[in-house]
């Protein structure tokens, strides 16, 4: 039995959509026993209350706020960062090929790196969607990750994507190999059929993870479905996944509407949206989530709203990777459920959701004092209860109540403030507005402080680091460097494939500038 | 006679518009005799033609990348931001009402940090706009904001703004006044007659500054003119500021069409916008940068590019005062100048121009593989070679190159490029993609260390901080709880004002979601 008692001059228990929804309590205070919340109150209450049965240790204090563990909806790991590995910048399509050619890395490392940075930011839960690899390491891959979570003390809200067509171009791959050079369609051709994975054998290994972790509550591991994208899949792909979950009781997390092409792909092949499409197909519900969502259109937004499916917001990588700005105000005015993630693509190239979310909160401020704009508490929501939802654990974390687990963070309120702040300010537009992810002071999670004095204590951060860079510092292997010679040489292929593309008119969501 | 030398293991001379244009020297250095850069090279040459005559200092190393001082092409002071004063972030038209209500500050301290916060993040010139105040304490404020700047070290491109109509509302005042009930409207004649400054004032003021700085090169001071907006003025008084600038070879700073209700005004009254207003005037020329200019149509555009003018890009201000995003894409592709600046309402409130650049290079990436998008060196030569347009010191400063002075930041490129950085990234785009202000170590304006193993050391900082704590601990003036009791009761009829505007039909510049 373990307990401790959590101080701040301000406990952010629930962020709400406004100064009035939101549940602050000034003075207040947190008594965890074991990882769970058992009470949340004025400090004084709950100091008195706990007198005969005082807590192991008490945390915090009047420097402090404290608010719900951060979680980061949507991530594909990598520590170090698919640009620190040699990859610009670029629109998604051209920029997933240039990822071909990485150098393979060490799944254990890459994921207690990714997760210490996350961590010492204030993120306390991830959702993240594996890459698919070769069926041959794949099982070693993943227990390999989900040893670096566990290892670092991450709740993990975890799957692997499946993308099985259109892996080139929105396009067969059949067709588009076709038109390729002798040589580098072999190449091509070589290249995908090292990363084939059959549809039964990633069912199988859903059903062995889901199933060793749904008998390990105490894992911090959720495992979800993931295809990985409407066009990356069939059809009937998508509804063995949606069969899979209903049996499994697991959600879903799939890619959509990303970048505009991948609208396009739908009106082309489907005559109506790729979110119409889903929508036919009886795909969307509550137990789904949806990464991106950029192109949503009007219809597509209802359609999402009525179906209470997620959207997992990416604003850093959105911008990063030429796919524009969702049209987030629009989907909260209908009631969809926003979450937010920094798909590993985070502003600053480090993960850090604090820096998201303000990102979030600037980003979606229409112009025109009767547009909507995304205030603090919304922003602060769409990275705690909002997301708590597509992870499985939606009662259990996102908000510090009683019952749920003792994730959550305190970050050092005098440094924010310094050296004067308005008394009039709410705090969490004080967080908001000037928290840094460098103002993380302490993190616990589930009860475990991981975290203190800003500095991670379950692991040698500095000795994780160098074991990476002694491992890069190796040469490049032949198979990466083949990757890297088949995506250049694919580069212009695929440019010339969307030329056409992109040419249908649109209608901003968003005022932002206008050309007359 | 001092002399220093600083080496890095690159060394960006000057940013271009691509890789091919920018000037990198690997393992470079840069010779510098009382502030003035002698000679720029690799680090072997340059040593060795200094052999019988090294340098007084020899500073950096090949764990540094080495660049020119930023230049915050837009800013208004206030180390203590708006919003830490109680100014939550709001669309333009109200935000400035609520800013009325500010607690009086100490111009002399206020400088000082803010100039502090400036230069430790890199920043070593600021385009400074003095926000118009009474007459009567006018000379004296200006005293202690150049005082401040100047014990700073900092480089500063001085103006102080003049706002003479339409000052509540796009309308005359005395018509708005007219409108309001009998105290509103006799609290608001006297607020406004307190910050009156005649004409003949503002020359007066702006010839005295003008006259004494122009006599002393070595005071890193230069003073422009600066009617604060095409509306806030009259036709007469950007003549007359037309004609001082010719006469005392000088430059002007201006807000231009900030936001869409800006545009609108000039629609309304002249039928046509605001900068083909100007046009008509003969307003526009090489000599003149216009702040924010977010509502530039596409002809307004080509009027700025013909006319030579600048426009400072202030990407976070102009989404936090729900302004929109500024088309910069089509304003480069034309040929206008545009430079960067914070408005002191930077992203994370803290006038990071690291993180401004980061921010305006992720910013205007359009969907779509033929769109447009900022690279990393336009984003850096945004903040340097093009920010020193503007400033009167076009050929001194935001180049490292002999004959300019030796404003030069070198940042911490180990930590960086932390645990591993892929060997065919260009240096330009790790500063953009990774750097951050912690990341900078040394700052030197003019010959002399300002900054040094990331800290300020003219000053002690933390006596600065505590002495506006000590200042701002005093209970606010009855002068200011009046203001703020009269912007509240005004923001009512402020936005009966606006209720029809905003209305016109836009045709975005770029297309970053689609409603259809």
């Amino acid at each position: 039995m373990s307990t401790s008692l959590v101080r701040g001059r301000y406990v952010i228990c629930e962020a709400g959509v406004d100064a009035q929804s939101s549940r602050v309590i000034p003075d207040g205070a947190i008594f965890q026993r074991d990882g769970v919340i058992e009470s949340v109150g004025p400090y004084d209450e709950i100091k008195s209350a706990h007198q005969a049965d005082p807590a192991d240790v008490e945390l915090g204090g009047a420097g402090f706020v404290v608010i719900p563990g951060l979680v980061n909806a949507h991530h594909h790991g990598r520590g170090v960062s698919t640009f620190q590995m040699g990859c610009i910048d670029d629109c998604l399509e051209t920029w997933i090929l240039s990822g071909w050619g990485r150098r393979p890395f060490d799944h254990y490392l890459m994921t207690v790196y990714t997760a210490i940075q996350m961590i010492e930011s204030g993120t306390t839960t991830t959702m993240y969607n594996h890459a698919q690899t070769p069926a041959s390491g794949l099982a070693d891959d993943l227990s390999e990750v989900l040893r670096g979570f566990a290892d670092t003390g991450m709740r993990t809200a975890f799957s692997v994507y499946f993308r099985e067509r259109n892996r080139v171009v929105y396009q067969d791959d059949q067709q588009f190999i076709a038109k390729l050079p002798g040589d580098l369609a072999e190449s091509l051709q070589r290249f995908l059929s090292a990363v084939n994975l059959s549809e039964e054998e990633y069912f199988s290994v859903f059903r062995s993870l889901h199933q060793e972790y749904a008998g390990r509550p105490e894992s911090r591991v959720t495992v979800l479905l993931s295809p990985s994208n409407v066009h990356w899949v069939s059809d009937d792909f998508l509804l063995r996944t949606k069969e899979e979950a209903a049996r499994s009781n697991t959600a879903i997390h799939i890619h959509l509407v990303e970048s505009l092409y991948q609208k396009e792909y739908g009106m082309r092949t489907w005559g109506h949206t790729p979110v119409a499409h889903l929508n036919t197909l009886g795909f969307l519900g509550p137990e789904v989530s949806c990464a991106h969502s950029v192109w949503l259109t009007d219809a597509d937004i209802d359609i999402m709203a009525g179906s209470g499916a997620t959207v997992c917001h990416n604003p850093s990588s959105n911008l990063r990777l030429k796919n524009g700005i969702a049209p987030v105000n629009a989907m909260l005015a209908k009631g969809v459920n926003v979450a937010l993630g920094t798909d590993s693509t985070a502003l600053n190239d480090d993960d850090d959701m604090v820096q998201e979310m303000r990102l979030a909160a600037k980003l979606h401020r229409q112009p025109g004092l009767q547009q909507p704009a995304l205030n603090s508490h919304q922003a602060l929501r769409m990275a705690t209860a909002n997301a708590a939802r597509p992870t499985s654990w939606q009662d259990k974390i996102g908000v510090l109540e009683p019952g749920r687990f003792a994730d959550l963070v305190l970050l050092d309120l005098d440094a924010m403030t310094e050296p004067y702040m308005d008394a009039d300010i709410d705090v969490v537009d004080t967080l908001l507005y000037r928290g840094k992810a460098s103002h993380v002071d302490t993190v616990m999670i589930q009860g475990e402080v991981v975290v203190r004095d800003g500095t991670f204590i379950k692991m040698d951060k500095s000795e994780v680091l160098r074991e990476i860079k002694e491992q890069f510092s190796r040469p490049v292997e032949g198979q990466a460097l083949e990757a890297t010679r088949l995506a250049q040489g694919l580069t212009p292929f695929v440019q010339e494939f969307y030329k056409d593309w992109g040419k249908a008119e649109i209608a901003p969501h968003y005022g932002y500038n206008s050309r007359v």
